[in-house]
C-alpha cells in the first residue's frame, strides 16, 4: 500500500461473506466505501446487519441504494409468486430458484459508477465459487469478464489506470471464510445469511443459505453465533 | 427471423437515437420490451417522449425504472452542483461533463436482467461512436466486452444460447440515423434530445445535444421538426 490511503468500494450485503471481505479490505489499509442494495429482497433484515457491520469496521461511507429489481421478477428472493425453497443444496446441479437475474452484474455496475466518481480503482465483492457454483455470476470467468468490460466502460481505461475487482473469497470454503473473518475480529452474530430471516434478523436454520452457514461453522470447528428463530 | 416472434429488450431514452433503434427492431420483426430510466436526469421530459415513442411503435411493454444515480453524483446531467454546459462539442477531446459514470453499463445490466427473465437473447441500445466519441461507454470495444461478460453472467451462457447486444447506430452519423428513422416512419417531433428541455419537451437549441441534432437534420437535408423554446 502507498502511504496515502487508497479508496475501495465494497458490496456489503450484511451476510457472512461480505462482512469478511470488509474486514479483509480494512486490514489491507483501504478506506472503505460500502454499498448495499434494497432490491426488494424478502430477507431485508440483512440491510440492518449491513449497517451494523459497516459501523463496526469504520467504513467512511455506507450507501443503501433502492433498486426495484422485482419489476422484472423471476427470482424466489424478490418475486412473491415464487417461494423460497426450504432446501435445495443437494439438487443435481442447475441454477437455484434463489438466483436473482443479473444481480452481481447490476451490483458491480453500481459499484463501478461510485468507484469512478470517487477515483477508486478497487472494488471488492464477496463472491464464492465453491459453495455457490450454481450461480453463473459467482464464477471467476464472469468476474474476469466484468473487470475487462469495466476498464473499457469508464474514465479509468481512458486515463490509463487499471480497475480491479477483488474477490478474496472466490476459492475459499465457507469454513475457511469463517476462519479468515475470525482472525480479523468479525462478529458473525451481527451478520444475516438466511433467505427467510425475520425482522430481528433471526435465521430459519433450514434454508439453503442457513445450511451452508451452519456447516461452515461446524467445519471451522467454532461455535455458531447465529441467532435462530 | 424464425416464424415465432423473437423478444427483444430495448433501452429507450426518448431521444432521437433510441426512437430510431426501436423502429428498426420493430421492422426486423421483434416483439419489443422497452426500458427507460428515471435516473435523476435534469431533462426528464425525455421520459414523456419515451412513453409516446413506445406507444407509437407498439412496444409490448414499457417499463420506467427509478434509479437513484445522483447518490453518486459526478455528472452535469444528475448533479445539482455541476452545470450543463451551453456547448462543449468543439472541445479538444476529453470526456464531457455530461458523461454519467458507468451509465451504459448500468442500463445494459438492467436490460440483461429483464432479458434473462423474458428468455430474450437480444438487447438493443442506440449508442453511437461517431458523434459521441468522448463517452467511453459508447465505443464498440466496450459493447463487445459487455456482450462477452453478459454471456458469462446469466443462464444464457450456461444454457448455451448466445445473447447479443445490437447497436445498429454505432457507426452512423446523426444524418444517417435520421434518414434511417424517416424510412421507418419515426416522428422525430415526439423525441427529446436536449439536456435542458423544459417540462413540455421544448429544446434549448444551444446545448451540445441540440447542436448535434440540428446539424443532423441539416446534413440529412430534411426539415427539423424539433420544438424549440
Amino acid at each position: 500500500m502507498s502511504k496515502k490511503k487508497k479508496k475501495a468500494v465494497l458490496l456489503v450485503s450484511g451476510g457472512l461473506d461480505s462482512a469478511t471481505v470488509l474486514a479483509m479490505a480494512k486490514a489491507q489499509g483501504y478506506e472503505c466505501y460500502a454499498l448495499s442494495f434494497d432490491y426488494g429482497q424478502k430477507h431485508n433484515a440483512e440491510l440492518n446487519a449491513a449497517k451494523k457491520i459497516t459501523r463496526l469496521f469504520g467504513a467512511v461511507q455506507h450507501q443503501t441504494m433502492k433498486l426495484d429489481l422485482n419489476v422484472f421478477g423471476g427470482s424466489a428472493l424478490t418475486d412473491d409468486d415464487i417461494e423460497v425453497p426450504v432446501a435445495q443444496t443437494d439438487d443435481t446441479g442447475g441454477i437455484p430458484v434463489t438466483y436473482v437475474p443479473a444481480r452481481n452484474t447490476i451490483f458491480l455496475s453500481m459499484a463501478l459508477a461510485w468507484a469512478e466518481v470517487l477515483n477508486s480503482d478497487d472494488i471488492f465483492i464477496g463472491v464464492n465459487a465453491v459453495d455457490y457454483s450454481g450461480y453463473p455470476d459467482c464464477r471467476p470467468e464472469f468476474i474476469h469478464a466484468f473487470e475487462s468490460m469495466a476498464n473499457l466502460a469508464t474514465k479509468v481505461g481512458v486515463e490509463g489506470h487499471h480497475l480491479k475487482i477483488h474477490t478474496p473469497l472466490i476459492n475459499m470454503s465457507k469454513a475457511q471464510i469463517i476462519q479468515a473473518g475470525l482472525e480479523h475480529a468479525v462478529d458473525y452474530s451481527l451478520t444475516v445469511s438466511c433467505y427467510s430471516a425475520d425482522q430481528q434478523g433471526r435465521a430459519c436454520g433450514v434454508c439453503d443459505s442457513c445450511q451452508l452457514r451452519r456447516k461452515g461453522f461446524e467445519e471451522a470447528g467454532v461455535a455458531d453465533p447465529t441467532l435462530y428463530s
